[in-house]
């Protein structure tokens, strides 16, 4: 990784294979919460999620690179903590207030990723490319505010 | 973890163990990267990490709790992710930009963190405890609008 190039592309295959990490972990996670509004809002960010993946494809081919995922630690670490949560959790209350907590620790680290590739994508003078990545930003924005308002309105007043 | 109470002990005990794991991995950060405001940027948030375990203390305290770490994931994972991009990253270029984004996912998970202790601590009416974890969060924005400013303005130009 020598060039801001070899950074984008590493970035890009890390967030390909986190956003396929993610579509098979939320499903553990819907089954794992009881409240209704979370578990319909989690149902459309795997649909969303699934769409995303689309989109990659097309920041990849508009970069002239072959779609690929990469081991990526980052997120592996935060599916696994949102995995624990789901095992330690017992009570209804605690289980979904720590997994919209751990569900949103992973929208963040997608908001992260997603605001540095774009960014990256237009110093590179990809403005395709940075298109693309600020339309799946601005999906994850709004999915995290949709979890906020849920916990804050909702869940933690449960 | 039955309560509200317990997802709240246990997301506490992790970032306590996050900021402390963070204390161990900036310095190889600060030392890995050239530019010479990132360095000042990061050796800033390193203080600032060592003032927040101290802030944490006090959160504890109000919480009428002991102030111990538990083994938290996510950060493992995050910088497990930044210690790799440290090592493959060979260009000077490459390594500021990629690391810059390596510490902002470890910002927006901390954000997301503090965000949700702090509405927390407020729905189980500790408002001492909120204010705490509110001047946290503060300074994690604050330190990510930071990085953000310097990578846009500066690293990615180079």
């Amino acid at each position: 990784m020598k060039t801001l190039a070899d950074a984008f592309e590493h970035t890009l295959q890390d967030v390909y294979f986190a956003e396929h990490s993610i579509t098979k972990a939320l499903p553990k996670v819907i089954k794992a919460v009881s409240n209704t509004e979370l578990k319909a809002a989690l149902q459309d960010h795997l649909a969303e999620t699934k769409g995303q993946i689309k989109i990659l494809d097309r920041v990849f081919s508009a970069m002239g690179l072959e779609a690929q995922g990469e081991k990526c630690d980052a997120i592996e670490g935060l599916i696994k903590e949102c995995d624990g949560v789901a095992a330690e959790a017992t009570g209804k209350v605690a289980k979904n207030a720590a997994l919209i907590g751990c569900c949103q620790a992973i929208e963040h680290y997608e908001i992260s990723r997603y605001g540095t590739l774009r960014e990256w994508a237009k110093a590179l003078g990809n403005i395709e490319a940075h298109d693309l990545l600020s339309e799946i930003l601005d999906q994850e924005k709004a999915a995290n505010y949709k979890l906020t308002h849920l916990a804050v309105t909702e869940i933690n007043k449960a």
